[in-house]
Parts: structure tokens; sequence; C-alpha cells
């Protein structure tokens, strides 16, 4: 057993890797998938602990990365922050260098969750995971921060390539949907991202008032450009699903979240409660695979036909964050 | 290593299993005490997950369920639903079939836990666990809910043959004491339809107006008359306790526990405040033995004399849940 | 594989042990952070349960050995009472006795947290601590009560080993310093009685009013005179600085604690708040080490300057917390 080229890395964002690298991950998700509890995999992580930091509550997240370090023979940590002294703005406590470098000598990896609830202002959360990065001596890995979700986005990969294959020039259309949720933008943003630099055609299509990150919107483009796809925002739901080969329905935050009330927020979603994903529009695209982080909120992002149709995979999707995590984990802070 | 025939069951009550698979569970589960750390059970859960979903805390089960895994060679996951977005009658979240769909990815068996503070409604805990068994791919197993206790039931019998070697005829008195606690039925139900069933001769002693669920009585005379044993009702504690070879004090609430107050319901045990199983009481039995679910109430349920004297095996029970319910992990959800 | 002879016993405070057994954990330890992840010390937990009794929350010590059960191929279990139904001086529920038994019946060990917060005295944890110890079969490890913290001693202990070699006549200056957050006085207090027993130099330095257990002070008084070693009690930082080897800052509350509000209790800590240890008053020492159980507050206790200087050895200190308790659980509940 060693150590491959990615051990030490922490991942914060799939754009931060080399497609190259991307691709290793799948390719050991996926062989790892067939050969989910037997040599040469069960002990990648023998003994080793990942910490996992949950600024936020999960169901998902929480199970699938505790699940992965058990698969591959270590145990992971549920910590919840509130529970430790950190300083904050408002309180006296332990630094986040203090916090990093300790967590270091105990733990082979650390997972960071942290998302729009528990912070005062977009960004704050990436930033404190690039704090922890600076200061901690094993990888940092994003279970989910206010922009970004790499393991979602690369579970996505791997859920569309099983039913797919080929994903270049398919185009995914990533549709803003009603729900009384307020949910954060990291996996519709790593997803943008993540399927423009692997050459699929990404459409984004919400109502006005509902942009994404600017810069975000910038990566998305330059990596269409790049990969020689293509990349647009609509605001007209009939266009947008036109040809789609995959439709990802889910609510998002505006960009006035963080200043205006919880409740104004909500308000302002009102108008667009038809924004949901239905049979009936289902029927304009290419006979489109349905995708979703989950949990779903089948009351408003999607009709129960949608969700549970042949064409639905994300159950699939859902299993595949176990899949890709150990994968993850086993080359970034385990051995192989 | 294999899957017994038992592999993929649920177990949500005993009385769903024939006599000769929980049979096959007691004698697993007697071997494993012996063998607790050695082969061939160090592995059977190799690796695997078992979800705990606690919708209310638990002293014992938890801890039990969790080293059963761990002694198992897999891990159990502890998750309290509260910290999941789960859907209700008040809010918006995750439906029971996608949660269960997707919990089936990660784990090899889910447990759940839910007594009568988290319903509206008797009978509303056992039809949530029937509910998650109809989605879920992996065993559903009961760790308590409003009706069924069937890892409790299987403690007892084994703790009760460890002393008493054969139970058939033996008299079992399960009664009801003052605590207040506003304890649920499913422990001393799941003992009543479980010992009459395995031809125990059975009386429920409590004062008028603490009625058990009268399906499950059903359950208890129709087991009975099926095996030959005798059951009863009573309300005088001196009847019934006479030739008592076991005796179970225990507090339980009385069925009009969702109609009224908190304050009403515990004002309505008051006037038995004597219904304590004292050394006095003890001597109107055939020396018998003392069992009880645990937490014991020693100020209320019983005097420490009975709790602390020879014939109380009540720690032996609690020891045997970790056995039972390796037995019922191994042979539901691993392999041997 | 084989017990030690330490096998069993429950470790309270370093105060209970020999120095010969102390020693022999110190040895281990050292062993173990040289072999961390290798044979032969990877199995000495095999399967078994440590529970984790969190009366009160921690960062350190709850990562600290849950890293460590999981290398040395166990399982620490995370248990916060409040979820028990225990019984206490408000409310019904389970008595020491019953949860300590049963907990035996689960485990190979019961490690117990309980801090000044918990209690309405001081001088209560300690005394639960006891009591689990009287009613358990399996050693009861004490991971900071209100008046000990063996684990941290050690940890201490072997860090400045690892930096200064022998410690016998060797100067340690334990310093009072400000900080808004009360802390306990578990940790300056099993230092003092710790490095006085092993030949250390001790002075206590703080303003009036900051007295510690005088208990705890006869003991250090006593080890002092055994070990032919000094020990005193200095309100002045100047004079007790001069010539320090080791100088440990760190706020303490005052003995008032229980008998005044919060409030209070901090307003008297405010004319002292330049109790700080600062670059300034390094120089007065002999180029001292710093050292501090953790986590630091930068704020107050210490500048940065001092905390994040080469002299400082909080860090490895804080990984020897990992090390020490793997040598303990192995020589008290484990196999080697």
């Amino acid at each position: 057993m060693a150590h491959s080229s990615l051990y030490g890395r922490s991942l914060i964002t799939t754009q931060d890797w080399s497609i190259r690298e991307l691709e290793e991950v799948l390719e050991l998700a996926k062989d790892m998938k067939q050969k989910r509890f037997t040599h040469p995999y069960r002990n990648c992580l023998d003994r080793r602990t990942f910490i996992m930091l949950f600024y936020n509550p999960s169901v998902r997240t929480r199970q699938s990365f505790e699940a992965a370090a058990t698969e591959l023979g270590g145990h992971a940590q549920f910590v919840e922050p509130k529970s430790m002294r950190l300083k904050s703005k408002e309180k006296a406590g332990e630094t986040t260098q203090d916090a990093a470098v300790v967590m270091s000598r105990y733990s082979a990896g650390i997972g960071i969750r942290i998302l729009e609830d528990s912070i005062s202002e977009y960004g704050e959360g990436n930033k404190l995971l690039r704090e922890y990065e600076r200061y901690a001596s094993v990888p940092i890995i994003n279970m989910a921060d206010d922009r970004f979700h790499p393991c979602q986005g690369l579970a996505d990969i791997m859920g569309m390539r099983e039913h797919m294959g080929e994903l270049r020039g398919k185009k995914l259309v990533i549709m803003w949907s009603y729900s009384p949720l307020v949910r954060s933008w990291c996996s519709v943003q790593e997803a943008g991202i993540l399927c423009t630099r692997l050459g699929m055609d990404v459409t984004y299509v919400y109502p006005e008032g509902f942009d994404l990150d600017p810069e975000v919107m910038e990566m998305c483009e330059e990596n269409a450009r790049k990969a020689g796809s293509a990349f647009e925002i609509s605001h007209s739901l009939k266009e947008a699903l036109q040809g789609a080969d995959v439709v990802y329905s889910r609510n998002w935050m505006s960009p006035l979240r963080y200043s205006r009330s919880k409740e104004d927020e909500l308000d302002s979603y009102k108008p667009y409660i038809d924004w949901k994903l239905t049979m009936e529009r289902m029927r304009l695209t290419n006979d489109a695979y349905f995708i979703h982080p989950m949990p779903v909120d089948r009351q408003y992002e999607v009709e129960d036909a949608v969700a549970d149709s042949p064409r639905s995979i994300i159950y699939d999707i859902a299993e595949n964050r176990l899949h890709v995590q150990k994968a993850i984990m086993a080359l970034t802070m385990g051995e192989l």
C-alpha cells in the first residue's frame, strides 16, 4: 500500500483540481462501487480518524461520510462546532489556527460543512474552509459550504455517466424551483462549473432576481469556452427545457438573502410557486433524466410522477456520494 | 461466511416471526455470549454500517446497539432525526420513502426508536416503522416503538432461561407500579405476547384505568390458547402475586395519555402510589425473580431490597440486550 | 496478547498511582507515538467499546479519546448524560449504581468528564467519579473533573520531556492569567501534584483571592518534600518568573465561584487583566517553554508572540493527549 499523487490535497471545489485528477477520483469511485467491501479497498483508511465538523446539520452528508470511513477501515468522528469553544466575532474561544493544528495531530483529514444559516454574509463559509486549509497539515474536504459542494458535483457526474454514458455535448438544465426551504447555492453552482468543464452544455433558468454568484457564473463561462461547450442563463422555462438531456430542479435563495429577513426572502419566492418540474414540462425535453442532490421537496420542487419515474436517477446519485467520498478519502488521506 | 435464512428480514415485533426463528436468535445469542470477542462472530458485520434513528433518546438501547455493531466488526451511526430535514404533518421536508431508500444504499440495516413522547397518537410510532419497512431495501429493526420492543422481549426470555431453565408453565406477573415517569407500553406488551407464546402463564395486574392495547391483549390470549398456557388480567395485586415465578414491576401510561395533559395523566397515578414491589409482596410469590427493562425507578417502582436481592436478574437481562441484538444483526443483515 | 498488571485499574488522578505505574504509561505512550499505526498496538482494544460520558462538552478530550480507541482497534461511544434518564437531586431517574453496572456489561471502560459548570459545589464532580468507580466492574478514566485531569498531567510531562529531557530540578511556574472564560482547577492542580512528585520545582503564582484547593496544595507540598523538590505559592509575577524553565499561563476560577453569580465572579477578575504572559515577561525566565492544556485564550492568557514562538510546545502536548490515553486504555482495559 502506498500514497497516491493526490495524497495531502484538500478539496474545496472541483475547480481547484485538474480534470485528470477529477477523473482519477471518478475512476476509483466506479471501481470501489463494484468492489464495495472487498480487497483491496477495505483498509485504505485503516484505524485512521476522519473528523467531520458540522456547523450545519445534514442527512446525506453525515451518513455517507461516516459510512465511507467505516467501509475503508477507518472512523469518522461526528463533531458539532457549537460544542467546541471556538472563537467567533461574538465570543472568546479557540482560534481556527489552534483548532486546525491540533485536529491535524489526531486525524487523517477534516471534513467541514457550513451553509448559509451559520454565517452572516455570503462567502464567509468558504472563507472559513480556506482558513482551516491554511493551518491544517491534513486535507480539508468540503462537505458543502455556502459556495461549493464538490462531492455532490462528482456524484452527479458519476450518476449521469452511469445512465447516459459520455456527457460531452449533452444539455443540462439547472432550474430554480419554488420551495419554502431557502436553499444554498453550493450544489447548483458546483454542478455548473463541473459540468461545463467536462463539456456539457449548461443552462441555468430562473425567475429574474435569483442570480447566483457572478464569479461562479464567470467560471462557468470560462470553463465552457475552454471545453467548447455552451453556457447560458435564461429566464424562460419553456425555452430552456427544449432539448434538455438532464433537468436539475432545485430551489435556491436570492442574492438578497442576507440583506432582508427570512420572511421577506420567502415572500419574494411566492410569485414563482408555479416553478415546479412537472411531467408536462418534462415533455418539452429530450426525454431528460431528473437529478437532484436531495432531500427533495416533493411538494414544490418536483412532481412525484417525475421524481418516481424511471428517468429519475436521484437515488443512484445519492448512493454515489458514498463511493465518490470513499475515493476522495482514499486518494487524499489514505493508502491504496 | 454466508447469509442465514433470516437475511433481509425486518424485526418489528417478535409476533411477526415464527417460534423457530426466534429460537434461532436465542440460540445464537447464547453462543455469542460465550464467545463474545472470538471467532467466528467477530466479522459478521465487517465494515458494515447500522444506522440508528433515535426519535427518542435512550441509554440502554443506544449503548447496546452501538457496542453490538462494534463487536461484530461494523459500526453503528447514531442519528437523531430532529437533525434530519424530514417531512412531518407540520413542516416540509424529506419523505419517508426518500429517506428509507437512500439510507438503504449506505447501510446494512436501520434501527428506529420512537416512543410515546414523539408522537401525537398511540400507534403512530409503530406505523412509521412499518412505513420505513415498506420502502427500505435493508432490514428495519425496532429499537422500541410505542407498541413493541422485540429486543427487550428476547433479552427477557434469555435472562429468565439462564436463571430458571425451561419457562413453560412458569408464572410471570407483569405488574403496574407507580412512577412519575409516564412510561411506554412497548416493553410490557412485548413481554406479554412473547411469554404467552413460549408457554408461560402470564398475568397483567394493574389498577382500574390502566388497560393496555386491546389488540395486544387479544394476541396474548390467542398465543396462550395455542401454547396451552394461561393468560389473565387482574386488579388485585395480592391475588396476582400468588405463586408467581417472575415479577415484572413497571410503570406504564394510561390509555388517556393522549387525550389529556401530562399533568392530569400524572395526577391520575397518585391514588396508586402504593403500587410498588416490596419485599413483603415478594413473600406472596413462589420465591420469584425480579425483572425490569431498566432504567428502574427505585424510588417508586421497586424497593432497593428487591432490586438488589439475589433474585433480581435485571443486570443480566440488560447485558442480554447486547447479545440478542448481535444475533439479530448477524442473522438479518450480516454473514455467519 | 495478555493483560498488563494495571489491567482493571481506574485512573481518577495520577496521585492514586505509583510513580512506577505512571512511568509505565509514559514509556508505552512514547513507544506508541513512534509506532502509531503499526503492530503490535493496533489491536489492543480490538472491537471493544469505550464509553465516554460527557457531562460537559469538550474539544480536545472527545477528539483525542475517540481517535485513541479507533487507533487501538476499538470504538469510543460519545454519550451525553443529559440524554440519559439519570437520577439527580432534582429529578427521578436511574441511579449511578444501575448505570455503572450496566455500562460495565457493554464496555471495556468508561471515561467521564464533569466540570465546574455541571455541579453546584466544588468537589461534586470528583465525588461522582468515585461513585461510578465503586459500582463499575470496568475501569473509570477521568476525562477531567472539577479537581483533577490525569491525562492532561501525563501529556504535559511527556511533552516537557520531549523538549527538555530530564525534568528533575527544572522550575515550572503555573501562572494565573486573566480570561473571561472561568476555567476549572483540574489541569493546573493535576500539573502541580504530578510535577512536584516527579521532582520539578513548582511555583503557583496568582493574585490574592485565587487560591486553589487547600488539600491539593498540601499534596503538592508533601510530594515535593518526598521528591526533594521545591514548592511555592507566590503573588508576585516578577519574582516567580525568575529562572523559570517552563511557564504554564492559564486562567482559573476563584474559590468563591459557587457562592456568587458568574457576573460577580467575572468582575472580580477585572483588576487583574494585566496578568497575561507576554514576551516581555518571558524575558525574566530561563528561556522558558510555554505550556497550556488548550484551548488557549490568545486574547488574554498569552500573547500570540509567545504562543507561536519556538518555545511554545502546546501542540505537541495536545498531540500527546492521544498517545497517553492510548497507553492508559491499553494498560487498564486492553491487551498488549
